[in-house]
C-alpha cells in the first residue's frame, strides 16, 4: 500500500493503533494538538513535536534561514497555545546538509532564539547531525497547564457557539507571493505571517481565563480541516456562517487579481495559527468581557454546533450545504 | 567556516551561545544528557532528544526497520537514564520517503511499541510527514525524577571512583560485522546489542537508590570521548586502569581474527549505551550493596577522579599516559 492511498491522517491512526499501551501518567494522548502527562497532582505536563522538511514543508529558495528558525519554534508554541499551555522548554533536533557552513546555521538560530525569548522558551537541549539530503529540523515543546485544565479538541456540545481569532487567507496568500516572486511589496503582511507566524500564547491563556472554552484547535492544515477535527472527535456537527468568517483584505486583492475564487483562501489556508474554538452560547450571552475580546483580539462567532446528525454544514449566500474538506496533506498533494 | 571544521560539539556551543536566555523553571540546560525543569514543588521535568538519519545514524541495507524503531527510542531512554529519571512519554516525528509504503512504516512502529512497552514510556505523540531524501526520525522522550534529584555530567570530584556498566566493544564489533555481511551467527550478540541497545533504566535506578551518584552519562560517542565529557563538565582529572575495563569476548575475538588493535574497540565504540558513573570512594568502602551489584549488573570500577591539574590519564601495562579522544562525530568524520 503506498502512502499516499492513506494519507496522513491515516497514517496517525496506523501509528496511534500500533502503540497502544496502557500507562497511567498519559492524560492525553495522539491525536490532539499536544499530549498531556500527569506528573505532580498540581500540574499537568504538554508535550508537543513538529517537523519541518526541507522540500516538503519550506523551500531555502525563499525561506529565509532566519524565518525559518522563528517559524520551526512557532508552530510548536501554537500547538501548546491550542491547549492552553504555557511552554517551559525545548528541544531541537536539526540535521544539516553537508553543503551548509556554520554562518546558516547561526541564523537559523538567530531565528530560533529570537522566537525563544519573545514567548519565554528556553532552548534546552537538542542534536545536530549531518543530513546525507535536505535539512530535516524537528522541534519539541514540554509546557505545563494548572492540573486537569488542558483543552482538547474533542469538548465541543451543541449548543456551543464556533470561533475564530483573526482573519483567515493571509497564509496562503504570503505563500503563493513569494512562490511567484511578485508584488513582495504589496503584501508584506501576508508573507510575514507565512514566514514567520505569531503563536497565540497570550491570546489563548486570556480567553481560557474568561470564558469555559470547551474545545480550543490551532489551524495549521487549513480551517475547514480544523472544524472536521472538533468535530469529529467531539462527535459533534456544526452549522458555519461563511459571511462570518473575517478575511484578510490582502487575500481578497490577490483573488481578484489572479481572478482565484476566494474559498480556498478561507477553507484551505494553512499554517494561519490562528485558533479555532468552541464556548457554551450561554457563557457569552451579556458578557462584557467577550464583546470587549471581540475588539482588543478580534475573535468572532462563526458558527455553532450542532448535533452530530446534522453533519457539518454551511451556510452561504442563504443556501446551506455540506463543508467540503480539503487541508493539506503532506502525502497526498505534491509540494507545489 | 565548513560545518567539519568545527564538529559537533563545536556546533553545540554554538547553538547554546546562540540561544541563551534567563528562565527560572530551566535547572538545566543545553550540555548534558538530558535537561532538566523545575514545574512543580516536588518533581522535575527530565527532556532529551535523539535523532537518526538516513546515511549517517543507520543504513537500511543492514538495519531491520522494526531495529530501527527499537534503536530510535531506546537511545532516547538511555539518556534519561543517565539523569536517573523515569520516562513518562515521548513524541515521534519522523519523515518518510516516497517510495517506503505502509508496510515499511508498520515494521518500524512496530518496533517503536516494542520498545515503548519494555520500558514503559508510552508514545503519546507525533508528527509524520513526506521527506523528500532518506528517511529522518527524531524522537523526544519527557521524563521525571524528584524534585532536585537527576544526575548531572559535572558532579564528579576528586576522590571519587569512576565505574561503568558492562562491557565495551560489542556494538563496534556488531556494527562490523554487518557492514562486512559474514559471520553473523558468531557474533549474534554484538550484532545484536547494535541493532537493539538495552537503555539501563533499572541500573540507574538501582544506583541512585543505593549510592551518592556524583556525576553520570550513557555511552553514545565511545568510552574515551564520555570520560572527558564528565572530566571537563566537573573541572576534574582522571586516571583509568585500562586492565580493569571488560571487554566483550566477541570484540577480543573479532580484533584478533581481523588483527586490528583491541583499544579502539574499548575506548572509540559508540552506541554501547551503558553507565559511566562516580562515587565517592568512602560511600564504597566496605559496603555490601556494592559488592553485590558489582556482581547483579557487573559494575566496574574503571579508575579514579583527580584534581584537574593531572589532566585524563591512562594507565596500561604499567605505564601511564594522557587519554587520547577520538569519539564519533558526524560532522568531522564520514558515514563508513
Amino acid at each position: 500500500v503506498r502512502l499516499g492511498q492513506i494519507g496522513e491522517f491515516g497514517l496517525i491512526d496506523r501509528m496511534r493503533n500500533a502503540v497502544r499501551m496502557k500507562s497511567n501518567h498519559v492524560i492525553l494522548g495522539i491525536g490532539d494538538d499536544a499530549a498531556v502527562l500527569r506528573s505532580s497532582p498540581e500540574s499537568d505536563i504538554v508535550l508537543t513535536t513538529d517537523a519541518l522538511v526541507d522540500g516538503v514543508h519550506f523551500d531555502l529558495n525563499y525561506t529565509p534561514l532566519e524565518s525559518l528558525g522563528w517559524k520551526a519554534l512557532a508552530v510548536n508554541l501554537s500547538d501548546i497555545a491550542a491547549m492552553g499551555g504555557t511552554p517551559l522548554g525545548a528541544t531541537v533536533s536539526i540535521a544539516v546538509p553537508d553543503h551548509w557552513c556554520v554562518e546558516d546555521l547561526d541564523m537559523l538560530y538567530s531565528g530560533l532564539a529570537r522566537c525563544a525569548r519573545a514567548y519565554r522558551c528556553p532552548i534546552i537541549g537538542g542534536d545536530t547531525t549531518r543530513s546525507s539530503g535536505g535539512c530535516f529540523l524537528s522541534i519539541a515543546v514540554a509546557g505545563e497547564t494548572a492540573a486537569g485544565t488542558h483543552v482538547p479538541r474533542s469538548g465541543a456540545k451543541a449548543g456551543d457557539v464556533l470561533c475564530i481569532t483573526g482573519e483567515m487567507g493571509g497564509a496562503k496568500t504570503g505563500f503563493e507571493i513569494l512562490l511567484e516572486r511578485t508584488d513582495t511589496k504589496r503584501y508584506k503582511k501576508s508573507i510575514r505571517r507565512f514566514l514567520e507566524p505569531i503563536p497565540l500564547l497570550k491570546t489563548s491563556h486570556k480567553l481560557i481565563r474568561q470564558f469555559p472554552v470547551s474545545s480550543m484547535i490551532d489551524i495549521s492544515d487549513g480551517l475547514a480541516s480544523e472544524i472536521k477535527h472538533i468535530c469529529e472527535q467531539s462527535g459533534v456537527g456544526c452549522l458555519i456562517e461563511e459571511e462570518r468568517i473575517p478575511v484578510s483584505s490582502e487575500a481578497i486583492r490577490w483573488a481578484e487579481e489572479k481572478k482565484k475564487p476566494l474559498s480556498p483562501y478561507i477553507f484551505e489556508s494553512g499554517e494561519e495559527y490562528e485558533l479555532l474554538f468552541t464556548v457554551p452560547r450561554k457563557a457569552l450571552e451579556r458578557n462584557q468581557a467577550f464583546s470587549r475580546l471581540v475588539r482588543s483580539v478580534s475573535i468572532r462567532i462563526i458558527g455553532e454546533i450542532t448535533s452530530p446528525s446534522q453533519g457539518i454544514r454551511i451556510r452561504s449566500k442563504g443556501e446551506t450545504m455540506p463543508l467540503e474538506f480539503d487541508g493539506w496533506d503532506h502525502f497526498s498533494k505534491a509540494f507545489s
